[in-house]
């Protein structure tokens, strides 16, 4: 009997899951709508079933002994999920405490960005580091934080949300109703405002401007970039720029061995990296100068959010 | 026989002492210059005889169990004090290492407020939590963060420079070679700074007007303030707006469950807490509002640095 746990990543649109063993191998894995659903329970009973059909071809060969999940506004000390923006359920949720009674074994439940760090730490390029940060660019940024070889859950259970961080006091409006938050800089969202800031400041052609705000995206910015589209360019410039001060600042907390940044743009490469790596530097205090690494995340082709979410119970089930 | 630690605080320009007890209590104090030794050697050795002379009366009540050093640019991890800008023993100083010699006990060296924050969490307000911020308002602003219980030293054992994370990219030119750096605004030196520039801007009169830089202080700028001089009362605000965003900045990474604020304008009171938490709880992710509390540290009328590094050594001995 091979012993493995459930990952599930709950998103605002889809939730997706993975039946994991200890070396991150991913057995079996599959996903389903998160937002047809207005009730929790009716939600969970929906995914137990797809869980129980997806497993059903290796009953017998395996052994679940946790369930970890991702979810956003997941608090890890309660097992909640508290007023998401994304998810329909709202208010405070005791979602782990719910789902125990699918399965008999301990589940728990972090946000997908701690899930995240605990996952690059466990299966991918923070292996044996014991100080280290990872940032998820996505629609937003998330990040999880861990010092002295562990995750900062902070006092509440809602720390490492360096998307809310200030870059200007009255800058950009955020979805969370503070102004100027770095992740509506530095996101797939912020990358595509900077692009319309550009291309209201600069005079010069480019293939950006026959899209609209609901057509661009950070891929299409990407590949203009490619073609040597100068704002599509200065758009990536911009946000490693910020970037660079903002994980600077980082440092300057908590001083990881290294940085992992995750997700579409991540997946950029140099273009995103240099402007980053540059700015880091040259705003780091000079003691922490050339020691510090920035990388693509170790787990760049894969589902860092349902490895994380079994990296998650796996490093419960060890405690 | 009485169980005791020596607690060394070492300053650019005097050197404090305590013999402490695990209750804190100071049994001894005194101090020494530091700046008149070019040699960490003769310092040691004149640091070696003060302390004997200090002990004396009390020899045969005591034993010492271990020496704790709190230095500017001190690292945890390899007991050296490195590159110190206020020091003049230049380069890397393996100072723990060094000063073994003259007593045959443990021997640790932190910077001075991670020190500060390991005393704040043995004797101060910090005493049984797990996850808090304590900032020294000085100079400089020093900072120490702890988080799951533990100091966060970072991989290179320099982290929690808070003094130096940035306000504004182009802003204010720090000591440090960076430009805008929190500690030139928030200090006993930025709040002059900013006093300057608000007697640039502001057309009032000021009685802070008839004092040249040097001159001037943080304590005439908070008498100035109590009588209601409007560009004093100004400086403390701005002073609290801008720590009160980079509180809220910090939380966003470690969360902590109190942020404790030490140093001279810390005992300014309401001026500095009322604009600082004002401005915290604007710039808090909503999750984290009406939380998490910003007081005076508990060791505010001591000499938080000496119990700090009496503190760093009890907690070293526990382990």
């Amino acid at each position: 009997m091979k012993q493995v746990v459930i990952g599930v990543d709950i998103g605002g649109t889809f939730t997706k899951y993975g039946i994991v063993d200890k070396d991150g191998n991913v057995l079996i894995e599959g996903s389903m709508p998160t937002d047809t659903f207005d009730n929790v329970n009716d939600y969970q009973k929906a995914l137990f079933g797809e869980l129980e059909k997806a497993i059903k071809p290796i009953k017998n060969d395996i052994e679940i002994k946790g369930v970890g999940f991702g979810a956003p506004n997941g608090n890890y000390y309660k097992g909640t999920i508290e007023n998401a923006a994304n998810l329909k359920w709202k208010g405070v949720i005791h979602f782990a405490e719910l789902f125990k009674k699918y399965f008999n074994v301990p589940v728990v439940l972090t946000n997908d960005a701690n899930a995240a760090a605990i996952g690059e730490g466990l299966y991918g390029g923070a292996k044996g580091l014991r100080d280290y940060i990872v940032i998820t660019l996505g629609t937003g940024l998330g990040s999880g934080l861990v010092a002295n070889g562990e995750l900062i859950y902070g006092f509440d259970g809602f720390a490492g949300e360096l998307g809310h961080i200030m870059v200007e006091p009255n800058g950009r409006q955020c979805g969370c109703g503070k102004l100027g938050c770095l992740e509506t800089y530095c996101s797939a969202t912020g990358i595509k405002r900077t692009a319309f800031k550009l291309m209201c400041d600069m005079s010069v052609d480019s293939e950006l401007r026959k899209y609209n705000y609901h057509e661009l995206t950070s891929e299409i910015i990407f590949e203009a970039a490619k073609h040597n589209d100068l704002i599509a360019i200065e758009a990536f410039k911009y946000t490693g720029y910020i970037l660079g001060i903002k994980l600077a600042d980082a440092v300057a907390h908590t001083t990881p061995e290294a940085i992992f940044l995750f997700g579409g743009l991540a997946k950029s490469g140099e273009i995103i990296f240099k402007p980053t790596i540059e700015s880091f530097e040259k705003h780091l205090l000079p003691i922490y100068r050339n020691k510090i690494k920035i990388l693509p995340s170790g787990l760049q082709n894969k589902n860092i959010a349902v490895m994380g979410a079994s990296a998650l119970i796996w490093k419960e089930l060890g405690k």
